[in-house]
């Protein structure tokens, strides 16, 4: 039996029957003959009670005072478990990011891993200890300044430790049964995938899949970590994220893993640009100087009658005020005509690998749109992966229209269970 | 101008209001041309709520993950005091108990400090930084774990920081405006003292004294460090703790510094002890072996008839079932009689490096507690302090006599203010 790298998530260890609850699964891993190595979230909502206090001292918290404050959420939760297991007669140790070896950039509040020295891990496992580590943090290389990795910090911690550690495999725990075909709040027939590839989660990733984040899985694709994603409140399977299909279960690949919708971007239509090179570099110039990442980009041909052509893309909703604002300032040196500003879009994505060698897909995709009678605004593709840009009043439907067209609809009339603590 | 270390307690910073209004005071110390480091606590009841957590998931919790549990209420008090303090246009670093170079030993919860190496405090004064380190805690020598200092500690981490750093002074903020001749909850006209030295700070401390603890004033006077004791919610002056009187106010040294009460202490009397040589060794042998500390010490002269002699001692009411425990297994081997244990009593400390020199005092003591009808049961003196015990219920009433009959009453008949938000 190898090594276990096992993720708990904020609503996992939310409270002390929750700890109990992870401890006995952990313990119950270290029996079955595993070592054992655990990444665990703040509790609950402490993060966000952190950051609440920390905007009524100073308006805008500095970034190394910021990290440092949050780090305090993950080492009250690794305590607290550490000592949960310890009370069920195992031994465990906890360490912050710094003590595991998780060593990253100086960039705070939303640092890269650059490197993993587990030395004291490993120190730990060989004694027969479980070892507790802080998700979300590590120190900084050069100032060794406390630093904190972002949104989904937790996850890309416990993927790089399985992958310095060389583990079996890097389970996920969370409060869902895994990763879906859709997402549950919107299918209700909605199925969880058993496996799926590293690339088509990547895609399901960036098209607004909430379940794992883009650079964790980018993390364990490059590593080759198996990631298992699956429910904290059951032993049930969930899903394998891997190279190939895990397990004594033989998968087959599915033509279409599933249907992703994201509400969370705007579209920008920058109009009359003169249909000559060099005109949208200077836009995504602009753009690009003030730190703005955007996603889809269409340019239409242009009217032979004027020379004249529309650019848009899409982009966070969070960014839209300074993006208009940077392309305003240039609009005279650029040249273009206006801009337009739209936040009530949505982006559906169609997923698979299969669709490389299944030329019917696109043309499925738009009719199962059309039928639904949702109407489509922009569109972008990839080799694996198809989005379109709709109305947000339309996404539901749409979602549900797709879902249904590419045969992902769940047999069972039951309703997909997912959370265990109705949150 | 030279360095100053400032130490704030909880109280002092127990919510976001708190906070800021301890960071204006200390950049009114960086202003006036002062380098600054900052000791502060958890803050309010962060560290009560913590370990009311453990105890939800641990009946025992273990030391080292306790220690990590605990460390994090200073890492959230000392990140937000950074942030409040840059956001006044000053800049602040936060600095763990390891990153500060408290190198303490292995003894979890209660770590003694064995070396401080300030680089980083340093680097960062030297930077223009105000340096705000997380009291209570340090990392260990051997091992590299987190650990704690037990109650009291982030004094001691002021103390051993101002030593390290060679400072003018190390100034404790608390919520009482500094060290007073009596309890003032018990005694209304007790006077805030201007300046008392460091041996009689010491027996005011171990007499029950709740201001400054012994281990803190102990480390300051071994290394000469000036202490001013004053409250975070006023201006004014409080007491100064050093060799000699500070500042420009000339201080006479008083006869009499102050009266202390204890009522934390209960007593016991090992009655029917052979009067003869090993038997109290044996006694006192059995307590050392399990880790019990008592105070005093009294041993009737024997009864000629039976050989016989009673042998009395004060400890902790929280270690006396540990001790009864302890003696009656040895009662045979040591052969008393009989045990008694009584948690009814009080300790009242008469503390004055001047009852050297005046004779009267023991007498003078002694009087006033007849008068007021208070019965002795125990005495037990140093050089320069008289303690007795009494019935608990007397405590209030002898010490009001004490302080009034050795000239301490204050003259004002203002009720003295103490404590700025009524905590």
């Amino acid at each position: 039996m190898g090594l276990v790298v096992q993720k708990y998530g904020g609503s996992s260890v939310a409270d002390a029957e929750g700890i109990k609850r992870v401890a006995k699964r952990i313990v119950d891993a270290k029996k079955s003959g595993h070592q054992v190595v655990v990444v665990v979230s703040a509790m609950g909502d402490t993060t966000d009670e952190l950051i609440d206090l920390a905007e009524q001292v100073s308006p805008i918290p500095a970034g190394r005072e910021f990290d440092m404050l949050l780090t305090a959420g993950e080492r009250i939760s690794m305590a607290l478990l550490a000592m949960a297991i310890k009370n069920l007669g195992h031994e465990a140790q906890s360490f912050t990011g710094s003590q595991a070896g998780v060593i990253t950039d100086s960039v705070h509040n939303k640092a890269r891993i650059i490197d993993v020295t587990p030395g004291r891990i490993r120190t730990a496992l060989d004694e027969g200890n479980i070892a507790i580590v802080a998700g979300f943090q590590g120190v900084s290389q050069d100032k060794k300044d406390i630093t904190t990795l972002g949104r989904g910090g937790s996850d890309t911690t416990a993927v790089a430790l399985a992958a310095a550690l060389d583990a079996e495999v890097c389970e996920i725990y969370t409060d869902v049964d895994g990763v879906f075909t859709a997402d549950p709040r919107v299918v209700k027939k909605a199925r969880k995938i058993d496996w799926i590839s590293f690339e088509d989660m990547l895609e399901l990733a960036s098209s607004g899949s909430k379940v794992l984040l883009h650079r964790c899985v980018e993390y364990a694709r490059r590593y080759n970590i198996p990631i298992h994603v699956r429910s904290s409140f059951s032993g049930l399977r969930g899903t394998w994220v891997s190279n190939e299909p895990q397990g004594d279960r033989k998968v087959e690949q599915a033509i279409i893993s599933g249907v992703a919708h994201d509400t969370s971007e705007a579209k920008i239509t920058v109009v009359g640009v003169p249909d000559k090179p060099g005109e949208a570099a200077a836009i995504f110039r602009t753009i690009a100087n003030n730190e703005i990442n955007i996603d889809m980009v269409v340019q239409n041909v242009s009217a032979a009658s004027t020379g004249l052509t529309d650019i848009s893309f899409t982009l966070p909703k969070t960014e839209g005020r300074k993006a208009i604002d940077a392309l305003e300032k240039t609009k005279s040196a650029i040249g273009f005509e206006s801009l337009r500003y739209d936040d009530q879009i949505a982006k559906i994505s169609l997923v698979g690998a299969g669709m490389k060698t299944n030329p019917g897909v696109t043309a499925s995709f738009f009719e199962a749109l059309s039928d639904a009678g949702v109407n489509i605004e922009l569109i972008s593709t990839s080799e694996i992966r198809i989005s379109v840009v709709t109305r947000a009043d339309d996404v539901k439907e749409a979602v549900r229209a797709v879902h249904t067209a590419f045969g992902l609809d769940s047999d069972s009339d039951e309703a997909v269970v997912y959370g265990g603590t109705g949150r």
